[in-house]
Parts: C-alpha cells; structure tokens; sequence
C-alpha cells in the first residue's frame, strides 16, 4: 500500500495532535513540520525534519496532503489560500461568519493550480455541521438545537485575563442539563442564550486585587458574559494549574422533530472530549485521507465535510466496509 | 425548481411513512404508488394514483426515483434487482449478512441499464452504520458499541406468536442501562449478548391454554431468547391493542477511543424514535434526492449511504448549507 504522505504546518496543540493521529493510521506517514519560528528550537515528538514554512515549496513532490494547524484569527486567512496554490490542503478554519469568503479564497487558489482542499474540518464546524445537515435533511420538520462544552473556550478565557487584577483564568461552557432534558424530553422548547449554556470561571487573582469588582467585571462585560448565568471561582495558582490544565470540550446536537401526524422523533450526536486540539486533529487526519482520494481523482477546488462521502474517510475499501459496517 | 418525482412500490407501514415523509419536502413531489394487491383495493393518504406493480414499465418517463419499500425477506432480492433494470432507486435492504450478494446484483442490473440505486438505507443499515464507519476513521484506536432498542423487533415478534397456545404478542428489544453507562463512562468492556440488552414480551394466551410453558418455551427458544434475559408478561388482548401498537424505536452507536497517551474520547449517536417505519421513510426521501443528483450527473451502479456527500440530501445550495449550517 502507498501510504498518503502527510505534513504539518504549525505545530502548537493542534499540529501536535496531528502529529499523534497520523501514527495511529496505518495508510499515511507523517514528512515533515512546518513552522515560522525557529526549526532549531522545534523538536517533534516523532523526530521527523522541521523546516522553515517560507521553504516549504521544495517539498511539494515528497507530501500528498499538507494539514494547516495554524489559528483562524490571523493565520488561515493567509495561508490557506498560499498553501492551496502548491498543495492539496485540510485546515480548521473555524470562524463561521466568515466561512463563506474563506471558502472563496481557497476555493480561487486550489483551481488555478490544481489542488483540493478541505476547509472548516473538525467537530464545530465538522461533524457538528454534518449533523445538523442530516437532521434537519431527514426530519425538515423540527427544531435542531446545539449545545457546547462542558469545556473550555479559548475567547472567554482571554477575555477573563483581560479583566485588570486577574493573573490567570479559565472559563468553562457548561450547558444547562434542564434545557438538553427539555429537547430530549421532546418539548420543543424555545431557549435563549442565558437558558443554554452556564458559564463557569476558574481565576487567579493579583496580590491584594479587589476580588468583588473583579466578579463585577467578569459577569457583566458584554457579549462575553453579560447574556449568561455566570459563576466565578477564585483559586491560587496551583490549583489552576492541577485542575484546570487540561482541554476537555464537546457538546450536543439534537433534532426533536416530527413525523406523521405527531409522532415524535429525536436525533443526538454527542462527544465527550479528553482533548479538544487531540480528537479536532484526528479529524482532520480522516479528512486527508479523503482530499488525497479527492486528489487522485482529479477534483480540485474548496470542499467541506458536506461534500466528502463518508466511505472516503475509511481506510477500508468499498466491499470491507459494506461487509463489516453497513 | 424541477421537484424530484417519486413513485412508490409497496403500500404498507414503510410505503405510507414514505408518502407522508415525501409531503414534508418541498422539491419533491409524490406521482404513484404501485403495488401487488388489486389497485380498487388501495386507498392512498394522498389521494396518487394506485397502479398494479407489473404495470410500473409505463411510468418510466413519469418517475425521478422510485422509492421501494417491500420487505427484505422475499420483496426486495426480486424486486432490488428488477427496478434496478428500468428507474433510479431507493431500498431499505436489511439483512445484514446478505448485503453483499444483494449489492452485486442490484449495481449489475443498475449498470447494464445507466441507472443509480442507493441501497440499504434508513438507520440500521443507514445511519447508525455511517456513524460506526465515522466513529473507527476518526478514532482507530477504541472500541465501538450498537445498542438497539427499545424498540419492537418483528423477527422476535414473530417468533413469540409461533409458540403453541399464543394468540398475540409483542418482543421489545431494551438495552441494558449498566451497560451502556459502563460505555459512556469511557470503560471499554467486553459485554456478552446477554450484557448488552434485555428482551420483554407481551403476550396474549389462548383460552386454556398453559401460561408456564408459553413462558418456559420463549425464554429457551435458541437463537431468539436462550442467550438474553427475557421477561415475559401475560396480558389481555385489550391491553394489547391499546398499549402496544405503537411501533416505537431507536438505539445508539457508541465509540470509546483514545488519542495521545491516554486521553480519553467519546463519540455518540442515537434516536429515539416514535415510528420506526415513518423515520425509516424519512431516510429513504432524503436519499432519494441524493439518487436524483447522482442521476443527473450520469453516476450509475449500486450505492449505499457510504457513498453519499452529507450535501446531496439536502434541498439547500452548497452556499446555503455552508453560510447556514457549517
């Protein structure tokens, strides 16, 4: 068997779990990382070369896909569209709002040159997106609700250390089990922000900070906390680094919906996840398998999840999978 | 917009759950439903057309796709084929172990022809089975469990009325809690058949007729009951009719996996579902528009859900679903 070569480019959380993911499949083997800093003082957990990501070009004939592990911020909306001009590409890009003129970038550049990409892969966009695709495609009548966490968000917790006083803080979404029960019970109910999801934040404060005006801060500042139900913990700096080190996420989508007169019917997709950067990695490493397929195909352009069939994911060919999984 | 024409072949629970699921969608419209009874014995919900099924031949220019919904014991090894020969189709083939065979001879009759046949939809084969394949693609280190129920089982119905001195009675498939709560705790274990699901029967006896034998040939009949914990309840034919004619279902696919060292991941799916017939319908309409855009672009042969991009299954432009739903 050929294995897909795979690089990385970016190797903080996510490309270093990437990296994990793609020993785990046994069709690819992982080339090299790519980054901006320094490659004398990027050491991989694999050992494999670690090259400058402006020399990247000179590898195009020795990798089949090359997965962006960079933010969406700042680095994607650069180098998505750079990369998809000389490599066939898998990326995260998770802003939504601006997914539409995303995608059109890559999509400009993948066809002018000849590549495929898949952008916005992951669980949130990704396997959440496919789910409510699926949900309401299959139940049109209906309501699809989507709940996040218990985990932590990067946004919330920058804003928590942006608070004057606060040494350092995490925030967690934690969503409201009366309301998940309510749409699993089938009630249909209609639920706004603050009915959701909690907010629960872990901070450190400065020596001597005013604890109360910090609370303050933190439960009224608008967009971030003001719509929510929040609670604030204060702990030192060891409990937060015991306790709340780690990058556990995932969520729910549920569809009540309805078919004949009134029958009810529900759908849930949920993950519980250890390691948020980890399980969007192995994600991603799926999704390479099929953009190389895509490649050898011939199909260029952007893609998304939507337009993967799902046999394209797998290892297993065609007659396996019908024999073992269908 | 063109809306995809539908005909129907076969008019119980499965062809009426189709012809309400078709109404739900805008972009489809319901032309006939054609069975093996005598038409002046039909009455459709929607008022279509009933036309004999040896008479489907002059319907050809009239039918996008025709959605089969016989049965996969005799119906469909004939019919899959046969359909295969002349329209673009939709079945919901489920005996697992003869899959295979079943596809081989409905993608050579599709081929020969230049037409498209999705096989095997609606949950189990269908979605669950997408799930199973998505759950080992993205996590291939784990485990992965299929719980069923609850829900009525017509094979283990069916067995429970062949019993000498049963009238009636219904078998409703349960999964044992312990067990997948022990899943969802991320333990991995090894669970016999009988660890994973409970059986419960409601029976109506003959007048007479010996209630501890009934009970005692259920609970040991090989294959059906010997290896499960069966209950088995004696009702009245009353009770019968008014508590158990409902046709509820569902289950849930579980994967237990790991990522990193030894970072824990859990993926699920599951439904609950009113009308296991209706929600099987509702799956095969939302393949029948993916049949209608592979038909459209030439794509021929046997398919499965395997091979479907989420997108073709919706009625939205790849725009919409990735501004909306993405």
């Amino acid at each position: 068997m050929q294995r897909t070569r795979i690089g990385i480019v970016g190797y903080g959380n996510l490309g270093r779990g990437t990296e994990e993911a793609v020993r785990r499949q046994e069709d690819m083997e992982l080339v090299a990382v790519f980054t901006r800093r320094d490659p004398e003082h990027v050491k991989t957990a694999s050992g494999v070369p670690v090259v400058r990501v402006d020399e990247a070009d000179a590898w195009r004939d020795r990798i089949d896909v090359m997965i962006l592990c960079g933010g969406s911020a700042t680095d994607l909306p650069e180098q998505g569209p750079a990369f998809a001009a000389k490599f066939h590409t898998v990326d995260s890009f998770d802003t939504h709002a601006r997914i539409p003129e995303y995608f059109g970038a890559v999509d400009a550049a993948a066809r002018a040159s000849g590549h495929v990409s898949v952008i916005s892969a992951g669980w949130d966009p990704g396997l959440f997106s496919l789910n409510r695709l699926l949900f309401e495609a299959v139940l049109p009548r209906g309501e699809t609700y989507t709940f996040w966490g218990k985990g932590v968000s990067q946004g919330h917790s920058d804003a928590i250390r942006r608070v004057p006083g606060v040494k350092a803080g995490v925030q967690y979404t934690i969503p409201k089990e009366e309301a998940v029960n309510r749409v699993r019970a089938g009630e249909r109910p209609q639920l706004s922000t603050r009915d959701k999801h909690l907010r629960e934040c872990f901070v450190v404060a400065e020596e001597g900070a005013d604890k109360a005006r910090i609370e303050r801060d933190i439960v009224t500042m608008p967009h971030y906390f003001a719509d929510y139900d929040t609670v604030v913990h204060f702990i030192d700096e060891e409990e937060l680094r015991r306790n709340h080190s780690a990058m556990p996420h995932g969520g729910v989508v549920l569809r009540s919906g309805q078919t004949g007169e009134d029958t009810g019917q529900l759908m849930e997709f949920s993950l519980r996840l250890g390691s948020n950067p980890e399980f969007t990695a192995s994600v991603l490493v799926a999704c390479a398998r099929a953009v190389h397929r895509f490649a050898r195909e011939g199909v260029t352009g952007a893609k998304t999840m939507f337009d993967i069939p799902f046999a394209y994911l797998s290892p297993k060919s065609p007659e396996e999978l019908r024999a073992e999984l269908l």
